[in-house]
This record gives structure tokens, C-alpha cells and sequence, in this order.
């Protein structure tokens, strides 16, 4: 199942620099273990932003949150997830509109 | 390059249903031969509303614009286009954060 | 699996009186069928407006899509879908935050 | 009578450890305290984001407004109330639309 | 119970002027009514718009949306409804803040 | 002459709780003097907030805003104000419509 | 007494051209006129807008409304009021900061 | 030429005591200069708020800016700018609608 | 002296198509006289949407008022003005920041 | 190809006056280098705020993240980028709508 999701993050202007390195590469280790595995499908940055379009592909509504709320980055970010149907004109649904 | 879109329909009440139906028509059949020339790339909907979300994979601003505005409901959207780049994180891009 | 759905209705002052009669009856048969089935666990209204706040526990984003986009009062309708997962605190979780 | 609660926490950064842990047990003791008496009936998590949907069962108002002021995490939450009314399709109703 | 309500009147332009009349007499013979009753306890025009915050004072949500639903001029409103409940500073609780 | 306010009010967590409790009790004693004097003629609490809706009898602008803005809470406040006008509907005012 | 009034005019697309005429001049000989009894101080259009900042002096809300809500264009209007009060580094207030 | 102009002061709540009233009085002498200047023509207090409504009559945009952005309190207030223009209806521009 | 300006095109879906392609029409005609007159100089397409960004250099506020009032599809948009002033790190302003 | 960027910068208050001025001074020379390159094409200063209106001619959207996520700035700024493309108006354009 797909979801759908945007990543705002807002990490303190105050965090120590080498704290901040940390979470960035466990954030990073992390997204990609996820990727490696097929459930975080898509991972793109927002032009101009700290932000990010991603889209899960997960067997749970629970899964997801569990996936979510364990980014090392979760308690520096602002995310909204917006769950998705297949689209009667994708040409892989083999469907129409 | 690739740009992520969400597109919002709102079709009028009073739209004959004829009408409708055909445009409805021509809205799939022009989105799924971008869709197999490789242009639109991802096409989900998104639950519960008559809106989707698009992954557009075309050369310029200028040729998104013209795909967009000559959906055949484009006069009946809302749409909103956020330019994407590649995310330090995405494996495919073999680098990180 | 559970999703939260708000549903704000607008029905068009000049529809006519019976075609919103008979619209409203196949949207109450349509939900009671629903919520006899399972799928449709909880439906309050919002006190003081034409809207109301539901639950859903279907097995797939596709399936919750199909049910809303059948709604008879589906195009006079704003619908949001906001994905649920189960709460650490929640007694029938057997968890705790 | 029912009301639906939407609450949004917001933790500070510089929160100390234990006293975060701590103030995380009590809300989870008060609020399944409340569930066992029937005040707190539903208790979800929202997908990806430190949020939950909530519907209380309770006498009036000012016991609602006396059990969310007394929440530990209140001082550090958003909180928004909807009344809630017996909606005209609900079989639980016998009534319909 | 108390409950702040604020109306918002949109009454579309093409509404025949009898019509119109007719409605907005009928409404306020209803808010006198439930006036008389000490139901709606408090009304009050919100200067330049045509809007009012109103305060009702009934026994339950449902009772509220009961009243509000039925205005005459519901159709043609936008409502928003908040609980209330007594304020510590409040001299007449005999209580402090 | 009446005017509603809304105040929300937001005290910053590392606030020592001394401090805190003095300004608390220094508001309530100043509200409460204003409502024996008759300025300050409704206060009621938002359920589920540290807000509340209040409405003041004052002969003008220029008073308004010399009560609110020497609220000791004031710097840890968001207010807005509306002016209030008789409503035709209100009996109080033996006028309709 | 000083208010601030923001108004923004909606004509509907299809109000006959003869009528709009009427009503635009009818506005302005209702403006003309409160300017000249010293009642609508200042009035500026915004840029590029079909809208207006206007500052009245009256004496009191239920005049205020009573001015507005008489307005030939009222009802294709959206207008919002903000009650002024005497500014401590206004000089003509013979005040300071 | 002239300027609407909208300003909401945030100070911090750590600002030490003699800090703030000195930037304040340094604010009030910088605004009765521009004042006597014949530039900043009204100033006056949105009530409830720590805010203002101001009207400049300056020769330029890039005026206008130096004069804001050399507020002493700029870098805590939050500004937006609106350019006026005369007003058909305005007796002063002895135009009409 | 430069504005930047957004304008937002809301076409209705009634309106009869030679109606609409004659306005068009104007407008370009409209738009490509200020460009040769050096007024609009720059106008820019929003991608996806029927909206521009463009900014204009005129003398002053009313001029591009009188301008913006004018354009044939003025009716049928939404406006939004922002003055505009030299920056520091324009190298064409020989200043920096 | 170009890019709108709004940009709004938020120093923290706290920020030492040194660091200060040595990013903005980071900043400056940063901008004036891209302008030298042709891609920063027009800066302007958002009148009253600490914000700007730019225009940047990049080959790509990774190109523009990559600029706009090393300005020395950016981690205090908010930033949006819209994608524009040739308007049919434009008379550089050789085209007309």
C-alpha cells in the first residue's frame, strides 16, 4: 500500500554541530536501509527547502507510523502523510478513467 | 528533471453529463500517452478526493506548462507544482545526507 | 485498519427539492449498508454544520477510495483522510506510551 | 455525550530526558485511567506526526475542559474540541439521513 | 451548558427578494422564540459583517445541533461551534483563577 | 458599547513557576475587579485551551485597549478584538429583523 | 472613535451592466456623503485591487454597523473592522512611547 | 505617494527590563521625527494588540523601506506593506466611482 | 520605481468562448503596448497554473493602479501587490549587504 | 531556465553581532558571485521585511537546490520556489496569448 508523505525539518539553530552531523548520517543510514528493503520508494528533496516528498510503500497504516516516528530526525520534523489509491488512468493499473 | 504536481478537480454541477464523460475521456487517454512516452511518471490518487498527486519527468518548466495546460481539465483544476531534486539520502543517487 | 474521514457536504441551493431528497436517501442507505458490513464503525455529526467526522476499518487505502468516491453525496462533498494507527496509551492495545 | 479532541504535541528540545520520561508515564496512567472509566473511549494515533484523534464520552463541558487541563502533557499540547451530535445514519441511531 | 457559536450569513444574490424576506423573518421569529425559552442566551450582530457570535445555553450537543439545524436560514450558513466551560476568574463560579 | 475578545494565552515553559503563579493570581484579581465594575461582563473558558471568549462593556476604543493591554498576562497573550452592535433578532433590543 | 475597515467588493460576473452602474454611483454618493458629515475620514484604494482601506470616526459600534451594513455594495462585500485606539508616539496624541 | 502599513511587535520575554524600554523610547523619538517630518502620517493602536495601522506619504519605495527597516524595533516586528492609491469615491480627489 | 505583482486568472466556465477569446486578445494587446512603453517589464508564466508573476517600473502608486484597474481580464482576477526596493547585494545597486 | 524564489530571513535575536554580520557579509559576496555568473538575475527587496523577490536562470532543479541550500543564510531563511515558464503575452517571447 502507498502513502504518501512530506518532510518539513526544523533542527535548532542551537544544536550542537557535531550532535546535528550525528542524527543527519543515522537519518541517512536509516532511509536507506528502508530503501534497501522497498519500503521507502520514492525520496526526493524540495527544491529550496528542508523538506522532502517521499512515498512508502507498507503493508499498515501501524507500520508506517512505526517507520515514522523512529527517523532519528521525527522530533525536528513537521510530517503529513496522505494515503494513496491506485489512479483509474495509470497505465499500470490497467485501467482507465 | 523532475516535478512533483497536485492536481485538485472541480467540476461544476450543472456540467451536462456528456459532457463530463467525455472530457473525463480525453483527460485519460492524453494522460496515458505522456504516460508511455515516459513524461508522467508517477500518477496516485489521493484517497477520499478527486485529486491526484503526479511525478512529471520533462526537460523544461516550459514543456511541463504546456502539459499541464493542455490537460483537458485543466480549466476545471487547481494545480500547484513544486520542482524536485535529487535527495542525498536516495540510494539511487549513491550518496547520503 | 482505521482512518479518520471528515465530510463537509455543499449541496447547491437551486437543486431541487426531490433530486436532494432522493440523493440523501440513497447516502443514508448507502452508509447504514457500510456500517451493517463493518466498514463504517463510527459516524458522529459535527454539532451546528452539514458535516461530520467517521471512522473507517477496511483493509486498504483502494478499498477506503472505492467506498468514499461511491458516496451519492460524493461530488457535493470535501472530504480529508487522515490514516490511524494504534496509540501506545490505548487500554485495547494492551500498551503504553 | 461526545466530543471529539484533536491534540498535538510539542515537546521542548531541550526538555530534560527523565523529566520528559516521566511526564510520558503519567499522561499514559491518567489517560488509561480514563479510558477504564469510560470517559476516554477512543484514543487514536495519527499517522507519522506526535498527534491523536480522541472521542470522550462525558456529562458536560466543564468536565471535558477539567480532564484535558489536567492532561501532564497539556502545557505542552494543542488541543482542539468539536462537540459532537447523534448523526441520522448511525443504525445505532435507528434514525436516518 | 454553554456553547459560542458564530454564524456567518452568505445569502446568494439571485435569492428572489420575497423569498429572502420571507426566510429572514422566519428566523427571527425563531431566535425569539428560543430567546424566550433561555435558550439562546446571548446574540450579538459582529460590526460591518453580516455575522453574529451568538452564546446558547442548552442541556446537550445534540439539543444544540438540533437548534442550529433548523434555523431558517441554516442552508445559507456557515456555523462554528465552541463548548464552554466556567472560568476560574470568573466571579460568578466563586472561583479564581 | 460591547466588544468581544478572544485571548490565548501562551506561557513560555521555562517560566519559573513562582513567576508564573504571581502573574496568574495578579490576572484573576485584576479581572475580577473588572468585572465588579462592570467593564468586563462575560468570561467564559474555550474547552481544552488556556483561552478564553470574553466580552466588555466599555465606553470606548481607547478604554478597551487600556484594560487589555495592562492584563498582566498581556505579553503572554494573542487577543483579538470585534466590535459588537445590537443584533435586530435580540428581544433585548425589541427589534427584529 | 476610530475604525479601520478593510472592504473588498465582489460583483457577481453576470450582475446586468445598467445595475452595477446604479449601484457604483449610489456607493459614491453614500461615501461622498459620511465624508462630508465627517463620519468617513479616510478612504484609499488598494493597489491593483477592487478594495479599500477607510478609517471612520463615529461614535459608536452600532453606528458603525448601521453606516456599513448600508452600504449600496454591502452585499458584495467582504469587510472587516478594527477597532483604533490613540497610539502612545502619536504626536497629535501628545504622548510618547 | 501613500502607504498602508501593518507592524506586530513580538518582544521577547528574556529582553532585560532596561533593554527593552530603552529600544522602545528610542522607537517613540524615531516615529515623532518622521512624524513632525511629515512622513508617517497616522499611527494608530489596533486595540488589544501590540500592533499598529500606519499611513506613510513618502516619495518611494526604497524610502519607505529605509525608513522601516531602520525601526529600532524592526528586527522584532513583523511588517507588511500595502501601496495606496486615490480613491474615485474619495471627495478629496474630487473624483467619484 | 519596481512592483512585483500576482495575478491569478478565474475564467468563469459559462462564459461563452468568443466572449473569453476576445479578452484574451485584449489583454495581450494590453500587456505587449506597456512592455514597448517600458512599464511591464517582466511577465512570466506560473507553471501549471493560469497566473503570472510579473513587475512593473512606474512612477507611482496610483500609475500602476490605473494600469492594473484597466486590464481587460482585471474582472475576472485576483491581485496581489508588492512594492519593491533596491537590495544591498544587487550588484546593478553597486551596494551590498 | 527560471525560478521565482521568495525568500524570508528569521535571525534569531540571541544571534553574537559578529556572526552576525560576518553571514550577511558571507551572504552578500555569496549573491554578487552568482549575479557576476549570470544565474542570480534579479534580487529585490520585499519593501518593510527581511525578505526578497529573486529570479534565477539555472539549467536544472538540482542546480537551484544546490545554490539556494549553500547560501550562508539559509538555514535562518524560509524559502519557496515556483517554476516559471515563457507567458504567451511576453513580446521577448515573439508570441502573443
Amino acid at each position: 500500500m502507498l502513502y504518501h508523505v512530506r518532510m518539513d525539518v526544523h533542527l535548532p539553530h542551537d544544536l550542537p554541530g557535531d550532535t546535528r552531523d550525528q542524527i543527519v548520517r543515522q537519518e541517512r543510514d536509516y532511509a536507506q536501509q528502508l530503501q534497501r528493503e522497498g519500503k521507502w520508494i520514492h525520496l526526493w528533496r524540495i527544491v529550496g527547502e528542508y523538506s522532502n516528498y517521499s512515498v512508502f510503500d507498507v503493508d499498515s497504516n501501524d507500520e508506517l507510523h512505526a517507520i515514522l516516528s523512529n527517523l532519528p530526525l521525527f522530533t525536528y520534523m513537521e510530517t503529513h502523510v496522505t494515503p494513496l489509491a491506485g489512479h483509474p488512468s495509470d497505465i499500470h493499473q490497467s485501467a482507465s478513467t
